[in-house]
């Protein structure tokens, strides 16, 4: 296990309104896909350390929705809701997404799962802004936290599995 | 009637890959978001002069989805999918959509309606791309033809009501 690499890359476009993010997980495609499908494994892991998860709606399957509440430690809540483009197993999910407190904004979000060798697995996501000023809102709103954090807590779930 | 502008403008941003489409429509928002929704109503007037349109899937609800195909006069078909992000009465549509002829390529459409004087309506569409390359090959893919000659069937669908 010493050539894990369990680091977050967050990265703004230089031109376009676009934030990439890179991860690898020490579980195959197939598992690290279901664990963003199945309702009782998302809620274990999607948001920041201390949160939980309620959901409102979820139909993760290609032209479904999602309708979500994250609460923080103090009672916080946030909400968010979107539809899923498509859901291929194991390869790429496509979905919509809006973080209620900001109004109208809207992302496109595709995350790309490839298989590495030992049974690992990459993903890729693009999530895609209609403006450079709301992809850097979205950046300063404290979403590498929740990102870096959410997959963290996946890390424990696929070692739990 | 004198004063009824009926032009489509189609508009590529300077720096993002986005198309702008701007129209004006003789009937109130009501009746021209019904319009967009209504499955009815849909296959009577959306794609080019001539074409028929089926429907394999269609809510047109927040969170919902979609998958049509249409047939063109000399029997090539051309299959769409997609989901609604947010459906808001007589206001706004968001949804994404693939040209399966496009591969994995998405956009993300809004559409906002804006009630004018006289019981007149005009509807903003915003469609963006994961790339510069992504919308012009949708520009060049003859779209336009397809936007504007929809548009005059939903003109004669709605004087038709």
């Amino acid at each position: 296990m010493s050539t894990t690499t369990r680091e977050t890359t967050i990265e703004a476009d230089e031109t376009l309104p676009i934030i990439r993010i890179t991860r690898e997980f020490d579980a195959p495609p197939e598992r690290v896909f279901a664990a963003h499908v199945d309702p009782d494994d998302v809620v274990r892991w999607l948001g920041p350390h201390g949160y939980t998860m309620t959901l409102q709606r979820w139909d993760a399957e290609t032209g479904g929705g999602y309708r979500y509440t994250h609460v923080s430690p103090d009672g916080g809540e946030y909400r968010f809701f979107g539809s899923f483009h498509e859901v291929r197993p194991a390869e790429r999910i496509v979905q919509t997404f809006t973080f209620e407190g900001f109004g109208d904004s809207v992302a496109l979000e595709t995350m790309t799962l490839t298989a590495l060798d030992g049974g690992r697995t990459r993903i890729t996501g693009t999530s895609l802004f209609d403006s450079v000023a709301a992809r850097d809102a979205m950046l300063a709103s404290g979403m590498e936290t929740g990102v870096v954090e959410g997959y963290e807590r996946l890390d424990a779930l696929l070692l739990d599995a």
